[in-house]
């Protein structure tokens, strides 16, 4: 039986927690607070970030970082981005040199833009690379939690890796894809939060699906240029953790970024709905991540600059949808490098 | 001003015939039934398709194919797939030799399978194949009515053609993109309809995002492999008129597909589902259509097949999408020809 740890226990990672746990795994699941610890153990509950699901018996929880992670073999990650740094940080005396580490947490860090596998590359440096992997796709925790089907990718440099976190983590309800690609697979994961502030934006307004569709489709091929701009492959930008992703976010009020662009299509300013959410809403740090980057490499984005000038320049929602729409006469290929050479015969 | 015919007037029909109009265009509007055309021409309404919206007064609606085409430079044909050779072969006689011919149906040919600019080479040879286009994309005519913002594909083999028609077309509200790949805009527009099943069915089950957000997705590599080796464009299948018209039919209940999944994942039999909706369900011909031909190519789609069991096997849903859950262990770029070569380090 493989003993695992899992370090953040918000939503995604007690459901991780319990997926283990229903596997046959020992689960310790680390919690910031000892409060949420006792009552994960006691209750079998985590009624703050898993209202009315039961969580197994066979998780133990604990307020000890150190312990939690010591000896084990196989880590989970799920903190925010935010706390992404201090986390391996704090955990890496305590860690098992062996130790295959993957991370499922979706953004960029604030600070240095890193993506997370490099944040781990940089904090844990004694540790070999092909050690750490990435977990992403379409998986609202919410629903794992329930065994709802769910498919995610394990991505690592190392097959031996990807596939060790597959054969942990895949039960008859959350299949498990391996992919050597890393960069694609985090990219995917974090960029689909500005379409998702997009979408909700666009539903916000009061707009129709024809219109979301519009968006989501357009999106796709903004993250796809940028991502492959950064290393990606297209083909993991357009698989579970990047469409997937992007569709399971867009579409599911389950999703923060999703409720936080409909409140500012609905007219609420920036201020405010963050002051509402009182949750880190990725999608923000995302815009301006990727708006830097695009600006630096010459990448055209124009959903992710209307996004942009919105949040933090003053543009209404309307006008930014207007001027997406009322963009020059196009020919929807002229944007990307077609993987296949079009032409037109006369 | 230009003078454009729109031969039928179902809810996308008449919506086009809307935006038309909208821009200034002389519209004359092909409907079978006389009584049709005398609501369309007094009232301004179509209350079995589009109820609740109120028509441009330009329109002018006929049960006469014959005056509708007469002298006509511009047809736009959106028939359901089962009356469009028909409804080409009546109007052969009548068309101006140097006319541009646009459709906007999605479906396959049902006695000889063929994709509906094929039908059209056929029926009507005379005509400059070049002067043939296809409309399609992410575009519910509720919406398009209501002067929602939609996006679509011009698709033709000559670029005056695809861009006539853009021009034609184009409004503040409804934008349209030109793409030389013929094959791949009809394509996408018809086999989505057998994911839109799909997805019907797994909500139907009472599954979740998660489910469907992957369903889609995988969908979406099936329907890229067999539209590549039926001769698409990848760009095109996960472009507006592949992704996009799959994204808005299978979040919608405008959808008929999603709608006639979703009654079969509830568990009703595949005749009352058809006899229920009373109309044409184009998505469970397509599955069979799509079934031949992958199987005759050697083509995977695993979605398609489970859906084909379940229409026509007799399959139950539930074991439909266990099914493809619980397949083998599987590395998500195994089904796909990579665009970007992807190994593992190590």
């Amino acid at each position: 039986m493989q003993h695992v740890a899992v370090i953040g226990a918000g939503s995604f990672g007690t459901a991780l927690a319990n997926v283990l746990a229903d596997k046959g795994c020992e689960v310790d699941l680390y919690a910031r607070r000892q409060e949420q610890a006792d009552e994960i153990n006691q209750e079998h509950t985590n009624s703050r970030y898993l209202p009315d699901v039961t969580l197994h018996e066979g998780i133990r929880a604990s307020a000890d970082l150190a312990e939690v992670v010591r000896d084990k073999k196989w880590v989970l990650v799920v903190t925010p981005s935010s706390v992404f740094r201090e986390t391996l940080k704090s955990m890496r005396p305590h860690l098992h040199p062996e130790v295959r580490i993957a991370h499922a947490t979706k953004g960029f860090d604030i600070d240095t833009g890193q993506r997370m596998t490099q944040v781990m590359e940089e904090v844990l440096a004694e540790i070999d690379p092909g050690h750490f992997a990435v977990v992403s796709g379409p998986s609202h925790a919410e629903e794992v939690s329930r065994r709802i089907p769910t498919t995610v990718v394990s991505a690592s440099r190392s097959q031996r890796t990807a596939e060790g976190f597959q054969d942990l983590l895949m039960t008859p309800y959350f299949r498990v894809y391996t992919n050597p690609d890393v960069i694609g697979t985090e990219i995917g994961g974090a960029l689909k939060n500005i379409i998702a502030l997009g979408a909700g934006i666009s539903d916000g307004l009061g707009y129709g699906d024809n219109t979301k569709a519009a968006l989501m489709t357009r999106g796709i091929t903004e993250i796809v240029r940028l991502g492959v701009s950064m290393g990606a492959s297209q083909m993991t930008l357009t698989g579970l953790a990047g469409v997937g992703d992007l569709i399971a976010t867009c579409t599911s009020l389950h999703s923060r970024n999703y409720r936080a662009g409909y409140a500012l299509g609905q007219g609420k300013s920036l201020q405010e709905v963050l002051d509402q959410m009182g949750m880190v809403v990725e999608g923000v740090r995302a815009t301006k991540a990727a708006y830097k980057i695009a600006a630096e490499t010459g990448v055209e984005m124009p959903i992710t600059a209307a996004l942009y000038n919105l949040l933090f320049e003053g543009k209404s929602p309307r006008v930014a949808v207007e001027d997406l729409m009322g963009r020059r006469r196009i020919h929807e290929m002229e944007e990307v490098a077609a993987a296949v050479p079009l032409t037109w015969e006369s």
